[in-house]
């Protein structure tokens, strides 16, 4: 396994020719969910390079940049147990240097749900996505759909650039309770963790609903809601929306999605599901 | 020489292996300044492909998109002439389809200069040419200095955005009167068009006094704004900036340049040039 550095030695990297480059961005504290996607990349292409870079321009000034959590060695040993080829460690100085200007957005999309709380989130999302691309130069992009709305998002700025990637989104990987796997499950205490199965019981409780009949997003969203409330979550949203184009939906469809966002104390963690089996 | 008009059919040219790719995009309308760019690129690569999109993303609400000269037979009869291999000739309609919500902006320089008079103008070269970059492939792109402010803000694109190609900025084709060749001179009327040699006059003047050793900028400024203002030019801005990052400056220095933009009637010119030889 090759750790690559520096922004021209990644781009000068010889693969073989004809090699089909499957990549997987990280911001690394790798678990399950990250190495599903290693894996799907293995199987699907030549070449699997995997980035390890914690992004400045996604950060809100009050967000958690300093405190996120980082293991480079155990990163390391995972992807290299999971037949990685290449891994490109950027510093933060040479992915942004002195005057750097230029920003990607996908607007509309990036205001809503998330974007709504995290202003400027999904600017840098969406420019550190593409300048790794410019520097990877991959065939395919594999992202998890824990965060749904980055998927729709980063699939939108990939059409919308004729950027030439596939992006391939993959199922979210869940803990024995059906939380979803993520980085900052780390921050939450003993109580805190016991309690965020709440946002898996709250989906699979709004899927009961739908499968008996019920369709009416708000009858399905006040469920949800008393589900997160009671198990002590602050709500940041839970809506109905269309796996499309993220717009709210009154009556569950075929492509409907519940999208969830709470926080347990400072710990702010996402989840969505379609509602339709 | 081959049309492609569609966006697939472009992303999927198939150069030969190793062939260099100069670029040349252009809205149409091509007069000797297009065509110098396509000589050097000639020179220089193994494949020159030319685009000719008016792109109506760069154009303000009242500007003149409309109206905007096009003559699409004579172009490509020119290209021809000067041994263009590809030419790519997109609709508006498939490069922003209905949905479309992406754009790239570089900040700071694009709200200088004519970017204070036409807001979103280089968000929409920078959107444009990043899409065109990304459905042409190139190794490099082709551009005159006489926007100088569009040169000096894609090349900040390409270089935060770890775009692989290279921006060759080349020289400003004029007239025998000193005026910068551009697809709007036909908007003037004869008398216009005698009057807009003002813009030359007032470079070379400033020029000279730089030689004679006046770096004070107010002064060429001055000099250089009554020469205009004396032809019937309705100012839009007169500076001395920075060749690196378009900032004004107090004093001529080695990469000083400057910048001038005025109206005759309803048409806006553009020119600038170094004012050390």
């Amino acid at each position: 396994m090759e750790l690559i550095r520096s922004i021209p030695d990644m781009q000068a990297w010889p693969y073989p020719a004809q090699a089909k480059v499957g990549f997987v961005p990280t911001m690394g504290f790798l678990h399950e969910g990250h190495l599903s996607l290693v894996d799907v990349a293995r199987r699907d292409c030549d070449v699997v390079a995997v980035s390890i870079f914690v992004n400045p321009a996604q950060f809100g000034p009050h967000e958690d940049l300093e405190s996120y959590p980082r293991d480079l060695k155990r990163d390391l040993d995972l992807l290299e147990s999971r037949g990685v080829d290449l891994v490109f460690l950027p510093e933060a100085a040479t992915m942004y240097p002195k005057g750097y200007r230029s920003w990607v957005e996908v607007e509309e999309l990036s205001d809503l749900l998330c974007g709504a709380s995290r202003p400027g989130h999904f600017r840098g999302v969406c420019t550190v996505v593409l300048k790794l691309i410019n520097i990877v130069s991959p065939d395919r992009i594999y992202m998890g759909e824990k965060d749904f709305q980055q998927l729709t998002i980063l699939r939108q700025m990939t059409n919308d650039l004729n950027i030439p990637v596939e992006i391939v989104g993959c199922p979210i990987i869940r803990e024995k309770d059906g939380l979803a796997q993520s980085s900052r499950n780390v921050y939450l205490s003993e109580e805190q963790r016991h309690s965020a199965s709440s946002l898996y019981r709250a989906i699979m409780q709004a899927r009961k609903m739908v499968a008996n009949g019920i369709t009416q997003s708000v009858k399905l969203i006040d469920e949800a809601s008393q589900i997160l409330i009671e198990s002590g979550a602050e709500l940041d949203y839970v809506k109905i929306v269309s796996s499309d184009d993220l717009s709210e939906q009154d009556i569950v469809e075929a492509a409907s999605r519940i999208v969830i966002a709470v926080r347990f104390g400072k710990t702010r963690l996402i989840d969505n599901m379609l509602l339709k089996a």
